[in-house]
């Protein structure tokens, strides 16, 4: 065991069985309420495409389905490559357990990007910098919370006592891996789900809740992830609809150069 | 042949192969560019979930991504339901065609759905009626734009008579099945992607583009698409990011009588 491995590359840690077939673990590190933090899960399936010899270019969209829950111990993840065009990868995935059921499945594109007319049509939103705020306690939240430094402006619900006052399902947050790491693909997967779910924040409590389907379309190359580093990143996330059962919750993750690395949009179940 | 079949519903049946496979075929009603709207395909591939005798609840979330071309022609779709659950679904989806090769996949989450507590989050735009405007002309558009009665409001783009003055990326419409038909599942679906291309709007120009990654989530359930019936639903279109061959689109359709029936959110492929 080398103490020099990040707990993130520990958790999304695998090996591989045979082409296309992984074998992983849950992490304690990234433990959620029950089975794993949802942002560690999805990281961990991005990577099975990451290490494939077959992929080409850097991830445009990934979807994650939470079909069922993922018990704490060893995981099978199988990616495959459906199609492979010039400039063009489309994935499936499947994470399966030692019952042979599918815990979670997924789709993934992957591009070989270039050079176009550029242009981002939301505005940054121009907040406090991170190292001027506050660090949110989480010694009190599960465990995942504690891989990361987050510092809220507004919305956490993470620590219980940042009452919202305006009635809306809104977080904004700055965020960082702990200990810093600097950001890839796989990090910012996982960051894009660092928000808790939106019925806690609309309405100022906990709620049996859950992710069931989670989309992350990537905006970053490459280039931009490295020239930010492991500086806190900035995440929004905000609800269109509550009703029957679930709600939609969508963010959008900025560099603290205000370029507009990722955007996500997922479905939670809730009961309330 | 019966006159009675309306072009949407001929163009998303579907004739049982065997258990969860289905033969389908393009429809030149339906046609864009090169080869069937895809619009079209997501709702013919949700059909095949509809249709499966083992399908529970109605559908909350669909993935499709758009692998490679579809020919006009024959198609089989193979619909997986890959874990079910005490109220939740999940489905795998492939489009195959003769040569064998992967055309589409996609995946959907679909849920029994009860009530609990709710709230919309977003404002619904309040705009002049449908019948009050004038209907888009799309008589030089491809053949699927003529299937739908289109009512812009800013940011067609389809007659190429509509200069954007604003310079931003968003589109509003009222959208109607031409001929009318009460909206399902399949429609909303449909319309979710009756949008032209992002870039379109934001560039005032026609450029190579076309969707890659397709999620749709439904807020809508039965009891609401029924009381819409045939009549318009708002539609809604922006974009957050174009850069590097890829620009992302986020989409609302609204009932007449405000409720937000579906989000959805797509990348597309662009070349400008």
């Amino acid at each position: 065991m080398s103490t020099t491995v990040h707990p993130f590359d520990h958790a999304v840690q695998l090996t591989k069985q045979s082409d296309g077939l992984w074998l992983g673990h849950t992490s304690t590190a990234y433990g959620n309420m029950v089975g794993p933090f949802g942002g560690i899960t999805s990281a961990v399936l991005l990577n099975a495409i990451q290490q494939h010899p077959a992929r080409i270019g850097d991830p445009i969209s990934l979807t994650v389905n939470f079909a069922g829950p993922i018990e704490d111990g060893p995981f099978t993840i199988e990616a495959k490559p459906v199609r492979t065009n010039r400039s063009t990868q489309h994935w499936s995935l499947n994470l399966v357990q030692h019952n042979g059921e599918v815990a979670t499945t997924g789709s993934a594109v992957f591009a070989i990007r270039r050079d176009t007319w550029e242009s981002t049509e939301i505005t940054f939103p121009m907040r406090t910098p991170a190292l001027e705020l506050a660090r949110a306690d989480t010694s009190k939240a599960p465990e995942w919370t504690r891989r990361y430094d987050l510092r809220p402006l507004k919305g956490l619900m993470i620590d219980g006592q940042q009452p919202n006052h305006e009635l809306d399902a809104v977080t904004e947050f700055w965020v960082q891996d702990d200990p810093p790491r600097p950001l890839d693909f796989l990090s910012l997967t996982s960051m894009c789900d660092s928000f808790v779910p939106r019925i806690f924040v609309r309405r100022q409590g906990r709620f049996p809740a859950g992710t069931i389907s989670l989309t992350t379309h990537f905006h970053a190359d490459t280039h931009m992830l490295l020239s930010q580093g492991s500086k806190h990143v900035l995440g929004l996330a905000r609800a269109s609809r509550f009703g029957m059962g679930y709600h939609d919750q969508s963010a959008e993750i900025w560099s603290d150069s205000q370029q507009l690395l990722a955007t996500s949009h997922q479905l939670v179940y809730y009961k309330a």
